[in-house]
């Protein structure tokens, strides 16, 4: 078990190594430690080794120059300058909270970006300012529009952060896919099939086989089926992928870049990198806060409880698991795998840092 | 048959008779014409006499004066004053597309509305504008949380549309569940049953029973179950519910009032009638308008182009189909279900209009 502190010392250091100004390597491990803390190890530290890569083939900018390239009071698109995804997504949103500040909302899209990590991060940003945060972000693809077996667009997630009074905050962070593709690898490793309506076959077959996007398979979007919903899940995943890509000028659909070494650069670019896309929304552009929060936690009472269903313990308000998790990560510590303690061991001792062994 | 111009009309006159202005009464035969022809049925005609019986039962007000109670450049909050949903939705559409104008983007939540038909048309707005229009409606509740059997959102529809350059628009317009109502309606009437993944019953097993919400049931939201995702659209259907009802201090979830007369009133109010939200985001507030619409024509032939499956004939871009049939209907003509005519006929009487037998 490791500690948080150590954990993001640790990544910090990695980062800072890398060539990353103190203060960028700080933002970049903060989301990779929140991560892990919140339950989400398949975006945490397991992820190093594919930023070191990228860093090792120069497809990542340790010293970027983000800058805004268009603006209107309420909006902007950004240039995060190929930084790693972390960096420029939270000067980003960051922008977004500003705007937000000065005429109700604030709007960013951004290009030339990479990977960056939980979306939950930067829409919960907005938390703290009184503020509802939203965050979307392309990703490489690998999921198919409905009735087709080309994959085409990411597991392009939506995040929103909403602010309540005396209850928790509701934080909603889900891919646009029933599944993250992260859980097909778990699956495969162990052998197992998956249930149908994840994936297809080359031909758009539904597969229970996790590994068939190795022999020309694809993922399907939310919903799985066209009975039950998938072009719904298409139409999600689309408009993420345009308010990431098409309104920043960012590579879009299935031309994103890989976000590993391993995978070549593609021949064909739309645009510049990854895009994103962020919101913040002052809650006091609509309500009075205390009006707002108030209300807020009511929504969240009333709905907390809901009746379970038979065999459930519980009814959950999104956000819930994730924050027990960090409470209970923070106080116990956290589990890195052994094979990830290896990597992490070797991209040390490259750097000239050290990682202690799992206590 | 009947010609869209016609139905038009008298939709306009039904309601002009009911007491709304002439200016109102066309909004309002807008939306239900639209419904029509794109291919939209639930949404239109035949919902002309839930609207009626609630104006008789005074729970509509045709002659309101809706206001904003709450603004910032980029926001506002608008109270309905119980209209009849698409008067207060177009105008709460038109101020959120006037901000935009202003500071980039606007965004409206708007409480003590009522059913505003098709969300879609809303969205659509914004194209004329150069704008990205985005609309969502709660609804009475009919759907249940994951792992819970309460009844506590409505089937909540996101509506996004993007204009493009050659290429039409994408419009996006979808219920958060993996079917809308009104589909379970028709697979009762037929005595067929529906695939598992649509409804539950009283205790929260899965169902194929279309008529099971008449026993204690309740609707699942898009995924389906747990394993497919179902959590995800009980994350989607929330934000729709937050952003329509507690942004502007409406009925949330399952305190949203009956759309129809039959249903009584709710006896616990969490705030003023039904909620919508609306949001306009001016593509130049981000890039030329020319560079965008470029890019995303090359995003909708990238994906017009993606391989169709096995036994699929093409891939479809979102707001591809409902074109279409506006187009074939437009030149066609409207049909309309003998039940729905004898319906019509007899508010028309009622009324002192007449509607004229089907062609």
């Amino acid at each position: 078990m490791y500690s948080d502190k150590y954990l993001f010392e640790f990544t910090r250091d990695v980062f800072e190594k890398m060539g990353c100004s103190r203060a960028d390597a700080v933002k970049i491990a903060d989301v990779f430690i929140a991560a892990e803390l919140r339950g989400l190890p398949s975006h945490g530290l397991i992820r190093i080794k594919d930023y070191f890569q990228l860093w090792k083939s120069n497809r990542i900018n340790v010293k970027p120059e983000i800058r805004i390239v268009h603006e209107t009071p309420g909006t902007a698109v950004v240039d995060g300058d190929r930084a790693v995804g972390m960096v420029a997504a939270t000067m980003s949103m960051e922008i977004a909270i500003q705007k937000a500040s000065n005429v109700g909302t604030g709007w960013v899209s951004t290009c030339n970006s990479n990977h960056y990590g939980i979306a939950g991060f930067y829409a919960m940003m907005a938390l703290d300012h009184d503020m509802i945060g939203l965050c979307m972000t392309n990703a490489n693809p690998l999921v198919a529009p409905t009735f087709s077996i080309s994959p085409m667009l990411g597991t392009n997630p939506i995040a929103v952060a909403i602010p309540a009074g005396k209850q928790p905050p509701f934080v909603a962070d889900f891919a646009t896919t029933p599944i993250a593709r992260g859980k097909l690898a778990v699956s495969e490793k162990k052998g197992e099939k998956v249930p149908f309506g994840f994936v297809q076959d080359k031909d758009g077959n539904s597969s229970d086989d996790p590994a068939i996007l190795k022999s020309g398979g694809s993922m399907l979007t939310l919903g799985g089926d066209y009975a039950h919903g998938s072009h719904k899940g298409y139409c999600l995943s689309s408009i993420v992928d345009i308010f990431s890509a098409v309104l920043s000028g960012a590579n879009f659909g299935p031309f994103v870049p890989p976000s590993v070494a391993y995978l070549p650069v593609l021949e064909t670019k739309t645009g510049e990198g990854t895009g994103h896309f962020f919101g913040a929304m002052r809650i006091d552009a609509f309500r009075e806060a205390e009006d707002f929060k108030s209300s807020m936690d009511k929504w969240i009472e009333t709905f907390r409880n809901a009746k379970p269903a038979a065999g459930r313990e519980r009814v959950i308000i999104p956000g819930d698991p994730e924050r027990e998790k960090e409470a209970k990560f923070k106080k116990e510590g956290i589990c890195i795998l052994p094979a990830i303690v290896k990597e992490l061991k070797e991209i040390a001792g490259e750097l000239g840092v050290v990682f202690k062994s799992n206590e």
